[in-house]
C-alpha cells in the first residue's frame, strides 16, 4: 500500500477539497503517469473508502469507472489490479494532449473528451517492441493495394492538361459550391449505388464527410440553444463537430433496429443518424423506425443529418432505401464520402442539401476554406464520368464481401463467445461478448501481439450498454483474417479464464 | 416625390416603430428593389426630415451613409440623387442572398456583413450587355497564363506512380498535421523568400490562408469573451472567421506606416495584420511600429496573426523583416498561401504556430477536415524541391514588376487625380482620390465599360476615412494595364465633372 499512501499524502498536501479532483480522478492519474504500477493489487472498495476519507459509494464508483475503461483489471476471488500496459485513455495517444493550458486557448480544445475524440483514428504507441506484421482491425480503414492508381494517374494527368489548354476559363476562388463537373458527377454515383434522387445544385463538395459536419454544425447550430441528437455509441468526431460549435449534445441509444426514435429528446432541432449501417454496430433502422424518425422530424420542425459513409457496399438484403428521398428532401441532410469507395488521402466528400440551407452553407464553406481543390475534383469527376468509380465499387463489393465471410467464419469456428450483430453494408462489423468478458482485456491481450482491434466502449458517449467489439476487415486480406482466429480465440479465452 | 410617398404610406403601414427599419434602410430597400429609381433626385435633407418625421440629424445620417455606399449620388448645387446602376452592397451578388431565414439556421450566417465578405470574390453580374474582353484589376487574382502546367503536371504524375508503389505506407487520416515531406519542403521556401526561421514541426498545413484564419479563429477566440483586433480596412473574410468564432472584433485604424499600434485596445487577446504588404492598402510597417506592436503583445499577453499572403513579391527596398522571427515564435502565428505564389486553385496554405499551440490546432483541424488531401501536398511538396517554386517565384517577381510600372505610368500620365500609397510588395496597389471624386461613381463608370476595379470602401468595417481603389495586376498584362488608362482617365473626368 506503498504506492497508495504516497497518493493520499499528495492529495493532503494539495487538500483535496480545494484541488477539486475526486478519488477517481486521482487513481487515474497516479496509473497514467505511473505512481501505481501495473499489477499493484488495491485494497478492497470498504479498505479504500476508508483509507481515502471518502464514502464506500464513491470508492465502489471510481473503481467500477477505472475497470471499464480498462486501467483497473479485476480478478475474480483475488481483487482488483492495475491493468497491464494500461490502455490509453478512450483511444488518445500521448502526442494528442496538449501539454499544458495556455490563456490564450479556447479551453474547448482542451477538453478531455475532444482531445480524445479527435486523436480517435491515430495509431497507438505499440507496446510491445518487435517489428512483426501487424493487423488492423480498426474499422474505416480501406486497402489502397486494391485501388486503381495508375488509372486514377492517367485521369488525373489528363484533367491538368486540360487546365493547361484554357488558362484563361481557370477557375478563380469564387468556384464556391465546387466544380459542377464534379456535382454533377455525384449525382450519377449516388443515383446509381443509392438511388438518391437530387440535382448538381442540391450538391455541396466538402473536405470529406468530417469537414460535412462541421459545416452543418456550424449552419444549423445556434451556439448555446440547439440541441443535437446523437447515437450512442456513435462516431466521437462528429459529436465534437456539432459540440465545438457550441450544441447541446444529447446521447441516444442504438438497438438492432438502428436509433431509438421513441427516446429522442422532444427539443431536439437536429437529428444525427447513420441509418443505413451504424457507425460502429454496423445494424441497419428498420423501417418502421425511419418512418417514425421522419414522422417526428416534421412534426418537431427538426433536420435530419444521415451519413451514410459506406452505402456503397450493400453485401445482402434488399437495398434500403436512403432517407434523403424527394419527399423528405427539405428535411434532411446527407452526407457522403469518397474516403471509403476511392480513398481517405483525397478528403473529398459531399453533402445533398435542401435549398433553403444552400446559401448559407456556402458562405460558411467560403468562411472555412472557399472549396476544395480543383485538381482533385476535376480528377474524381473524370474518374466518375469514364466508370471507374463504379467499376471499383463492384469489384470492393466482392472482396468486401469474401473479407465479411471469412471473418463471420473465424467468429463461427474459434470465436463463439462472439455474438455479430446484425449488418448488411460495408467494411466493418460488429459483435458483443458476454458481460464476464472484459473487452478491454482482450484488446490488449491482441495488442500485445499487434493485432489492432477497437472495443465498442470508445464509441459511447453516454451509458456503455454493450460490450464487444468493432471488426474493421477493409485492410485485411480473408487470409490475414483466418489467420488472427487462433490469437483472437486466445485472447478470449483469457479474459474468460481470469473471471473464473 | 410620389415615389418617396409610397415609401412614406409604406412605412405608416407598417409602423415603423414596429418594425424597428430606420430612414437609412427604408431609403436602401427601396433603391434596391427599385422602388426608387436611378435619376430620382431626393428633398433637401431639411425637407426629407420633415416629411419622415425624422430628426435633420437622421436624415443627413441616412443620406451620408447611402453616398459612401455608392447608392445616392450627390450632384455639387443641384442635390441627391439615385445612383445610376447602384452597385451591389458591399461586393455581394445577389446568389449570395439566402432567399428567407429559415428557423433552423444559425442567424450569424444571414448577417449581411457576413453575406457580404464571403461573397467578396464571387463575380458581380456585368450590368451591360455584350461580351468584349473585360479587365480585371481586383487584387489577389493571379495569372495561370504563366504557371507552368506542364512541370506541375510531370511532378503530381510522379508522385501518383510514387504511391502506387509503396501501397502499404499509404497515409491514413492520421496524417494530421500535413506530409512531413510538405512541412520540410515550406520551412526551406519560406527560409529564402522571407528568412523565416522555423522547423517542420512549427508548420501546420492548412486549406489556403483562409482555413488558417478560420483554424485561428476556432482556437484562439473563447466566444463571448476574446476582443480581436483587426485592421481597419482590411480583408472581409478573415473578419467574418473571426466573428462566426464568437469574437468580438475592434478595428483599428492603418496609416502610412500600418497599422496604429497606439490605438490597439487595451483589451486585445489575438492582433490580426498584414504588415510586408497591407491589404488592401498595401503599405508596410514601418520599423518603429513593429517594435512597438510586438512590445505591447509581450506585455498584454496578445497573440499576433501575420498574414504574409504575398511577401514573396517583394518590387523595392530592403526586404523587411517578419514579424515571426525566432525571439517572437511564440507570440506570432505566421500564416502563407500558396495561392498566390503558385495557383488559388490548389487550396494550399500554412501557418508557423508557437509549440505550445501546436496540439490544440491540430485538434481544431482535425475537426474540421483531418488534414489536406495528400496528392496536392505531395505535388507541391516535390514542386518546392526540384527548385521550381523559387524559379516561379523570380519570374513572376520581375512580371508582377513590370506590371506594377506599367500601372504607375498610367496614374503618373493619364490619371494624376490617384495619388498612389507607397507599397512595395505583391500584386496590387492602392490610390486614392480627393474628396470631390465619388469613387463608387468611377468604379461604376468602368464596370459599364468592362473593367472591374475594387473601391477601398469594401473592405472597411468601421469608420471610412480614405476614398479611393484597389488596383490588382496579378492578372493583366502590361498592355492591358496601359490599356485600360483611357478609361480610368474618363471614368475620373466625368465623376469630377459632376460635382463642378
Amino acid at each position: 500500500m506503498d504506492a497508495l499512501f504516497e497518493i493520499k499524502l499528495d492529495i493532503a498536501g494539495r487538500g483535496t477539497r480545494a484541488s477539486g479532483r475526486t478519488l477517481y480522478e486521482e487513481l487515474k492519474a497516479a496509473i497514467i503517469d505511473g505512481r501505481l504500477r501495473p499489477g499493484t493489487q488495491l485494497p478492497a472498495t470498504r479498505a479504500s473508502a476508508a483509507f481515502f476519507a471518502v464514502s464506500r459509494n464513491t470508492a465502489v464508483q471510481a473503481y467500477h469507472r477505472l475497470l471499464t475503461e480498462g486501467l483497473l483489471m479485476s480478478r475474480q476471488g483475488s481483487g482488483t489490479f492495475v491493468a497491464d500496459a494500461p490502455p490509453m485513455p478512450r483511444g488518445r495517444s500521448v502526442a494528442a494532449v496538449p501539454a499544458a493550458s495556455h490563456p490564450a486557448l479556447n479551453p474547448f480544445w482542451l477538453r478531455k473528451d475532444v482531445t480524445a475524440a479527435m486523436g480517435f483514428w491515430r495509431d497507438t504507441p505499440d507496446t510491445v517492441a518487435g517489428d512483426g506484421p501487424s493487423l488492423d482491425f480498426r474499422p474505416a480503414l480501406i486497402d489502397p493495394r486494391l485501388f486503381p492508381f495508375d488509372i486514377f494517374r492517367r485521369v488525373m494527368t489528363g484533367q491538368l492538361r486540360g487546365l493547361e489548354k484554357r488558362p484563361a476559363r481557370y477557375k478563380s476562388p469564387q468556384g464556391n459550391q465546387g466544380n459542377y463537373h464534379l456535382r454533377e458527377a455525384i449525382t450519377r454515383h449516388i443515383a446509381l449505388t443509392r438511388a438518391v434522387v437530387c440535382t448538381a445544385d442540391d450538391i455541396l463538395v466538402t473536405s470529406g464527410a468530417q469537414q460535412a459536419f462541421d459545416l452543418l454544425a456550424r449552419v444549423l447550430v445556434t451556439p448555446g440553444q440547439t440541441v443535437v441528437a446523437v447515437e450512442d455509441p456513435g462516431y466521437p468526431p462528429m459529436r465534437v463537430a456539432f459540440a465545438a460549435a457550441g450544441a447541446t449534445l444529447v446521447p441516444v441509444p442504438v438497438d438492432d433496429e438502428g436509433l431509438m426514435v421513441d427516446r429522442l429528446p422532444v427539443n431536439a432541432g437536429v437529428i444525427c443518424l447513420c441509418p443505413s449501417h451504424q457507425f460502429p454496430l454496423g445494424v441497419s433502422m428498420s423501417p418502421r423506425r425511419r418512418q417514425a424518425l421522419l414522422d417526428i422530424a416534421r412534426q418537431r420542425g427538426a433536420v435530419i443529418v444521415e451519413d451514410d459513409y459506406d452505402g456503397e457496399f450493400r453485401h445482402e438484403g434488399s437495398p434500403l432505401e436512403v432517407l434523403r428521398t424527394p419527399a423528405h428532401a427539405d428535411t434532411v441532410f446527407y452526407v457522403g464520402t469518397f474516403s471509403k469507395c476511392m480513398l481517405p488521402s483525397l478528403r473529398l466528400g459531399y453533402l445533398v442539401a435542401p435549398a433553403w440551407a444552400m446559401p448559407t452553407l456556402v458562405a460558411a464553406k467560403n468562411c472555412m476554406d472557399w472549396h476544395c481543390p480543383t485538381p482533385i475534383q476535376l480528377g474524381v469527376a473524370r474518374f466518375i464520368d469514364e466508370g471507374h468509380l463504379a467499376a471499383h465499387v463492384r469489384r470492393m463489393r466482392q472482396r468486401y464481401r469474401e473479407r465479411r465471410e471469412a471473418l463471420l467464419e473465424v467468429m463461427d469456428t474459434l470465436a463463439p463467445t462472439l455474438t455479430p450483430l446484425p449488418s448488411s453494408y460495408g467494411m466493418h462489423l460488429s459483435a458483443t461478448v458476454p458481460s464476464d468478458i472484459d473487452a478491454e482485456e482482450v484488446a490488449g491481450f491482441l495488442q500485445r501481439r499487434r493485432i489492432k482491434l477497437h472495443t465498442l466502449h470508445r464509441y459511447y458517449h453516454g451509458v456503455v450498454d454493450r460490450h464487444g467489439f468493432v471488426f474493421g476487415f477493409g485492410a485485411l486480406e480473408p487470409e490475414q483474417i483466418r489467420g488472427a482466429g487462433e490469437a483472437l480465440a486466445a485472447a478470449l479465452a483469457s479474459a474468460r479464464s481470469l473471471k473464473d
